[in-house]
């Protein structure tokens, strides 16, 4: 068990041996039938519904030493596990399972004038490592999702979350186990010193992908010092435009959603563009207010309503993650697309208009991994976009954009059926 | 023009500046009709040809200071252009320019419950930077792959060829302008110091992806410092296994053809695995030494000739891209595999085999980029596979595998088109 590892391994050492033995599993994971791994996962959901108890306890004892060391209660919050969520993080677990496993899709076949037959065949990416902070669901969700689409994981969570993560991974790697999948399919990396993070982002033949789940600094530190490819998901500064040829009513219920419905997640709008044709401008930027969010206003945004705030300059490139809002007035599409083009990390942008061309150009002009047109960017989410799950939301541009959930987590081979054929 | 930049310019100065115009063409470029881009690469391939003299006159420059400075033969023709070469490198744009653009294909669509459609949308990659050795033809079919793609590039050679480089991108840009696309969509960075390359491999955020094409040195290096994400081709270390169900003359004529049609390229069969119960070994063998190729053997293929040398421990993990070949007797199919498993690169490997079950399980099992039944490795090749072309052939794991064409250098985005949802 990884617990019993001696604190003396160097992290190299370490990585490489939890990495040789997740590779080796994930070989026979990748033979097993569809069928075999759904019912290895349900058994590990279930396995975490027997285990209620211990899981708890655990998760107190965490609890307890975040209190002690001065957590904050966001940061409880987020590692806390109660009954009503342990049983959500296994019916999750349940919910993967039933999803279609994409490993030995074909994408596509041809037939070459040789006679040869090609196919391009989904196939696992290999091991994943994941990288995340406090929240012990990660561990669970993370692993399911590895392992339905065929791959290895090694999951490295923070060190606040401990003793609840050991306890999760214990009842998920023996249902794996009486499922019929080796349990080494998805470990835990021990909680040592933080070098072991180190040693997995340059794990380099050892580890296929990294994938970090938390904040800023995390996911910037994997990107700075990683040696394995990472789909990493940094900054959501999601921009709505309101365009000339909004319908004022639908212009206001998307703002009010997109910014209010939750701020703290990655597809919350964080800037308004108005165009300086849109009559009701006013209308809008007085009703967010009202529900208290604060506007930090350009020029001509300050002059819809006494309340704005002047934006700084930082503003415009500012995941607030809050009720907070920066609103600017544009004159026309070209305007907006170069403000989005300028500021947007590229995550998601909105324009809401009932004008089809301008719509259309907004779509194919604007850069980013989802592109929208009359709708909330609240709705950047794997489970919104019928995934039945996501990994994360990637804002890279290669292997794979926006929400990734089970075919994200698969690359493929070229399959070559011949007869004989030799190259000329 | 490039050439004209002072040297003191620091290098991530230089490159941010390319970077910057690159990009700001690639916006303009990624807004051309698929006529407009194909029109602009003819006008280019025309250029290349009006300007014969000019480029050979160039190369000869090139072939001079080399010869002064010791390049080898095989460099000296690598660097060598002739009227046929240049020819051909002219006609290879024509032929990209026939290519369909994969631009704006629509990979998914599907419609959610609340009436939201999405799609997802083939788009650009961006801006690729290529950096490549001697070759001069690079230049012209990487910026040609690049543009048909709706790409920027930025093209760094081999200081060897910077005389034919120049001459070949003038007359290419020149082309592109008189078809309307802006010239800064392919640059060439000008030859200064090595610290160039290290800026263009740190240059998250203005380079999307790099593309290295030369040998393992070069591959290594851009591996080891890249920050921006490296589209790689490493060793191809490729096997191919005689089963005890392969026709003998079928595996004679494949085992000849995989390790000796060219034995410098990167799909030649550098280690054959022969089934203790294939009936025909010491044909194959003595085949393969009669036409002047090394073997190195295991006990058993030593067993097989008396000219066969005992291999070494190095040899099975040895890309020799010359007439020498490893070969090993093994027992069976999982022995083959597991061999393969040991020592392959991942790039190609082939079975030879009547027996349906054992093609089908190889497939499955062996983890390559490329697996073949039945075929000669020497076909892993774009052309050959149909892409018209290509970019180079990845050994790494994800966003593309094996060989690499127009595909390759796209990503895709999601497209939301709503009716004024938000998100409960």
């Amino acid at each position: 068990m990884n617990q019993h590892t001696p604190i003396t391994e160097a992290p190299e050492a370490l990585v490489a041996r939890l990495a040789t033995a997740g590779r080796a599993a994930q070989a026979r994971l990748a033979r097993l039938a569809d069928v075999e791994k759904a019912a290895a996962l349900r058994a590990a959901a279930q396995a975490l519904r027997d285990d209620e108890s211990a899981i708890l306890a655990a998760n107190a004892r965490d609890i307890a030493a975040g209190e002690a060391n001065g957590l904050s209660g966001a940061m409880l919050d987020r590692l806390r596990l109660d009954p009503a969520r342990l049983a959500a993080i296994a019916d999750a677990v349940d919910q993967v399972a039933t999803l279609p496993d994409p490993v030995g899709e074909v994408i596509s076949t041809s037939e070459r004038p040789n006679g040869l037959v090609l196919s391009r065949v989904r196939v696992p990416i290999g091991l994943i490592g994941i990288i995340y902070e406090s929240r012990p669901n990660v561990t669970v969700d993370a692993a399911a999702l590895c392992l339905r689409s065929g791959n290895a994981a090694l999951l490295r969570g923070g060190s606040e979350a401990a003793n609840s993560n050991r306890a999760l991974m214990a009842a998920f790697q023996r249902g794996l186990g009486a499922g019929g999948v080796p349990p080494e399919a998805v470990q835990l990396v021990p909680v040592q010193d933080r070098a072991v993070v180190g040693a997995m982002l340059t794990a380099a033949g050892l580890i296929d992908m990294i994938v970090p789940r938390g904040g800023k600094s995390l996911v910037a530190r994997v990107q700075a010092d990683a040696r394995v490819p990472v789909l990493a998901h940094l900054d959501g500064i999601c921009h709505t435009y309101l365009h000339s040829a909004a319908d004022p009513d639908m212009a206001l219920a998307i703002a009010l959603n997109a910014k209010l419905r939750r701020t703290g997640i990655c597809g919350a709008m964080e800037t308004l563009l108005i165009d300086a044709a849109f009559p009701a401008a006013a209308r809008v930027v007085a009703a967010l207010l009202d529900r208290g969010c604060e506007v930090r206003g350009d020029g001509r945004a300050c002059a819809l309503d006494p309340r704005v705030i002047p934006a700084t300059a930082e503003d415009w490139d500012t995941e607030y993650l809050d009720a907070i809002l920066s609103v600017a007035v544009v004159d026309g599409l070209d305007a907006a697309i170069a403000h989005i083009a300028r500021h947007s990390s590229h995550h998601t942008e909105a324009i809401v208009t009932a004008d089809a061309d301008a719509a259309e150009r907004f779509l194919n002009e604007v850069d980013s991994a989802i592109v929208m047109v009359n709708a909330s960017t609240q709705f950047a989410d794997g489970g919104e976009f019928g995934l039945g799950a996501e990994i994360g939301i990637a804002t890279g541009r290669l292997h794979a954009r926006g929400p990734v959930a089970l075919e994200g987590l698969t690359t493929y081979k070229w399959v070559v059926r011949g007869t004989g054929q030799v190259r000329p």
